[in-house]
Formats: C-alpha cells, structure tokens, sequence
C-alpha cells in the first residue's frame, strides 16, 4: 500500500505538503496541489485517517452516554441522533451506563484525550461533578449537570400537567404514578412534580410509587406492577415511564380489571411500544426526533466555538389510545 | 498541558523514548523507564490517545452495522454487545442502515483507513460483493456475506420447526407467516423455510406474507396487520418477528378475534416487547446476550490475529406464553 512519503516523492514534494493538501489546511501552490492530487490518483493512496486526525486535532466522533440503548427512549433517541450527526458529518460512539460503573469518567477522559470530539450525556449519573473542570464540548440530554452545560429536553411541566388532566377528566381518584428516585437530578423529574401539583389543585390525592435507581428490565417493571396491584387495591389510574405501563397492562389482564373501565392508564415518553400491543397506550409524547436533532444542531455548534442557548425546551403533546 | 517533548526534557531521554514507554513497546532501560513515568507524573501529563494510536496502528473501537438500533432485537444485541467488548477493552462505534443509504460503505472505508479495528455486520445489505477484497476482521451476525466472513447465528431451522410444532399442537388449520423479503439473504430466513416444511410435513398448508425491504416502523407493520386481519379472514395463526406479532395482537382485537381462542399467535426473537403488554406472547427466544458475547470474543480473536470457527451456531428455545 502507498505511503504518503510514496506520494510526496511521485510528486516531488516534501510528505508535508502532501498533508497539507490532505487536510485542505494551510499555504500550497495550485501546481504543487495538482502534482499531489495526480499522484494520489496514480498510487492509489488511501491516508491513514487517524494520521489525518491527529493534524487536523480532531476525530469527528462525537460519545453519547445513555443507560441502556436497548430501551425505546433512548434507542429511539440514538437512532434519530445517528442520523442528524451523520448530516453534520459527525459519528457516534455510544456508550451505556447499565452495569458499567465507570463508563461515565471513561467518556470522559477520551474526551480528554482527544478521541472523541465532544460528550451528549444522557445517564442518570450520581456524579456529576465530574463534569465540573471540563471545558471541552458537552450536552446534556434530559439531565441537569450543571450551569455551564447547556440542557435540551421536553416540556415536562406541560407534560405532567396534560396527564393529570385527562386523568382527571377520566374521572380517576385514586391515581398512582411510578417514579424514578427522586435524589437523581434528572430533568424529568418535572412532570411527575406537575402532575402531582395538577391533581392536588383539583382536590385529589396522589399515591407516588418509587423505583429502584437505573432500573430498566422488563422482569423489574413486572415486579413493580405486581406490587403496585396488591398494595394499592383502590388505585383507578397508574401514570409513569412507557416500560412501567405497559407492565401495568399485564397485571391488569392478570387481575382481571377492565381497561379502561376499572383503571386507567397513561404513558410518559410514547414510544413505538406504547402502540405495538393489544391496546394502544394514551401517553405523553416526547418529540423524541426534533430532540436529537436539537441536540445534534448544539453539539456541533459547541465544537465549533459557536455560542448557545443555556436551554432548550420542546413541546409534548397527549395522544389519546385505548387507555385513558 | 504538558507534550511528549516536555516529558522528555524533563526526563533527559528522546521524545521516541518516551513514546516507547507510554506504548510498552520496544526495548527501553529500567533506569530510562523510571525517569520517563516520573516525568510523567511530576507534569501530570495526559498523553493525546490518536498519536498513541497512530503508532499502536489501533483504535480499539470496533464497528457495528443494524439496521436500525432503535429495533429491540438490535438494541438489546448492541446493549450487551458493548458490555462483552468492553471486557475485552474495545469499544463500540454503532451505525444504522436505515435511513442512510451509504453507511456501509463508509463503515468499510473507515476500516480500510485504520480509524477502526473491526466491523461487526448485522444489516441487511444487499450489496454483500462489498466485502469480498476486504481481508481485515470482519465478522457477520446472522447474516451470510462470504465463505471468508465467519458468521454468529441462532438456530433457525430449529426455531422454525418450534413454531411450526406449537401451532400444530394448538390445533391451528390455516396458520400464516409473516416474512422479510426473500432476495436477501439473511441466515434468519431459514427459521420461515423450516416453519412452512414443518407444516407441509404435517399436511398443513402456509400462507406466505411477505413484508417490504428494511421496513422497521410500527405503523408499517400496524399497516401489516391490518392488510393480513382483510384478506385472509380465515387465518387462525400467526408466525413472524416480534414487532409484526405485536402488531397483529392490537389488529386482532379491534376485529374482535379472541385471543388465544381464535387466533394463535408466536413470535420470533423474543425481545422484551414480547414480554412487555397485556398479553406475553408466546415466542422462539434467541439468546441475544450468548449471541453478543459470542459475537464479541470472535472479533477480538480475529483481530488478534486467531483462527475461529467459520459459522457458530446457538440454540433457540420456545417459550410459553398467553397467546399459542
């Protein structure tokens, strides 16, 4: 295989000159260009990329931290944001949080070391004062780190409040919402805060039911759901994350009580699994499409020196199923 | 921040001594090594990753092609791909065909430019002549590129024969298979071939539907559903991938069809939507997470230069469910 010293010397050059030519970077004479260029053609010289990179100091490969990318939010996000980067001529190297302790401070040091050229952070770190001395790239996803890391994320309060609106016109009492835990400063913490505030306004109570931290497996919702039924007979209305739902769905079937005549349910994220089963699912839709490409626009615009919005916030709406 | 020339000088030795230590390659004194990692420290010097690749002639990132990660048969076999590479010390950069009509060729482009290590195939390519003078490690989930491509695959005759055998004990008279297209050719073809076989066996006849070319969406298969449920009333079971299973569960109910009493329905993969609704749905369950390490430890071996098997193969199980 060509070297570029091969090309260099074809072309009567120095091998630096066929960089610069390479990188589009820095003074070259139209005739020394067009020696390098012919030179190239008759070699048929592939660079070596990471050569490339390291002259023009930088990878066009952007870390994206989630917690498990086999979850439909955040497999769904990764999808759409593969697409918008890959507009702007940026790749992904994902990484999940999921039974990986430090992936998060490994992100980060490639970050640091220049292998990837920024950070979209989407997990539920505990640690995010990590984030604290870096002055390099970096988006958060749905997360607050901190104020110097700008924050793309759905309208939570408008969410939350939709939900207990419809839950409310449904004619529920005995509402029940399946939450995260609350000591992760997880910027979609906010609708479940808003639906509970909705439904105090109109007199009624919520019972909020608390998971686990970084749970995501379809056995664990099982767990919940089954819980949920034998402790709060009463409940006429469960609201939380797509997965949680529908596990509620299920225990219903099992419990016998009529959806949804006896309970109803709503869905926070509506993702394809909240309409790919026997009912379609009433849920609060995150523009899960017009996110990715909003953070994709931001990071960009980050690595290129370019200022932006501190925060970025993007409308959801309800959408009626079998349900609610 | 500190260079490489700053250690260096601080340590007495030449740059490419330095390099040597960092890289643990090449011959280096005790008394030099000593010197250059005191160096290091005393400068709290992070070494740049590229140039350090550049000279290990290594990335340790790996290339990984689905067609689309947001599909939960490939999100879960990417999920647990990244933790098994990850024990390997690689990681995972992911790219999704659908959408993006060239994301194959530039995968192979960066693989043939050193930006990457390896590539995992999964997608469903049409063009397989694109691998042929590719002699780098290149290994294909359940896909069959070329007899120099090792291939990692599930059981499919097997879990054909599965289906076909729980349909038959359920008593199904018209059974009818949902199916990608048959001009790709893709190793997960064999479990629909195996199914109809079973079936004729047995004296039953199958109708074949098949789908359009890397069609993923929900409201595709939703379309599917709704096209199978209209002209072929007399169906009374239903076999395909789990997403056009999930499909025909909600397009069943809206035309009343009791569920299992009516129609019987079995899936293919067994991912956890089949597990996540009103109904769990009876499946073929492929083991994703053997298949992702499995997957794993062979890149790695060919990268390393070993020899390994040229087609792997895992067995699938049937697992009971509500609906066959």
């Amino acid at each position: 295989m060509a070297s570029i010293r091969d090309v260099a010397k074809l072309a009567q050059v120095a091998p630096s000159t066929v960089s610069l030519v390479l990188n589009n970077k820095g003074y070259v004479s139209d005739n020394a260009r067009r020696k390098v260029l012919d030179a190239i053609e008759k070699l048929n010289y592939v660079p070596n990329e990471l050569a490339r990179n390291l002259f023009r100091n930088c990878t066009n490969i952007i870390g994206v931290i989630v917690p498990d990318v086999a979850h439909p939010f955040f497999g769904t996000f990764i999808s759409a944001l593969e697409i918008a980067l890959y507009r702007h001529g940026y790749k992904i190297m994902v990484c999940s949080t999921i039974e990986r302790e430090n992936a998060e401070h490994e992100i980060v040091d490639m970050l640091q070391r220049q292998m990837i050229d920024g950070i979209i952070m989407g997990c539920h770190s505990l640690e995010i004062g990590l984030y604290d001395n870096i002055n390099k790239p970096i988006v958060a996803f749905d997360r607050i780190i901190n104020s110097k890391v700008p924050i793309i994320r759905s309208d939570h309060e408008q969410g939350g409040r939709l939900a207990a609106q419809a839950m409310i016109q449904a004619g529920c009492r005995h509402p029940l919402q399946i939450t995260g835990i609350k000591n992760v400063s997880m910027s979609a913490y906010l609708h479940h805060a808003n639906f509970e505030k909705e439904l105090i306004k109109n007199g009624i109570e919520v019972i909020n039911y608390e998971m686990g931290w970084n749970q995501f497996s379809m056995t664990y919702f099982k767990q919940v759901a089954k819980e949920i039924f034998a402790k709060y007979p009463e409940v006429d209305g469960i609201y939380g994350a797509d997965m949680a739902v529908c596990a509620c769905l299920g225990e219903a079937r099992r419990q016998k009580r009529k959806i949804p005549e006896d309970i109803k349910l709503i869905a926070y994220d509506g993702t394809f699994i909240t309409e790919s089963g026997f009912y379609n699912i009433t849920a609060v839709v995150q523009p899960i499409n017009q996110l990715a490409k909003e953070t994709a626009d931001m990071i960009v615009a980050l690595i290129q020196g370019k200022k932006v919005d501190t925060e970025k916030i993007l409308p959801v709406t309800l959408r009626r199923g079998d349900t609610c």
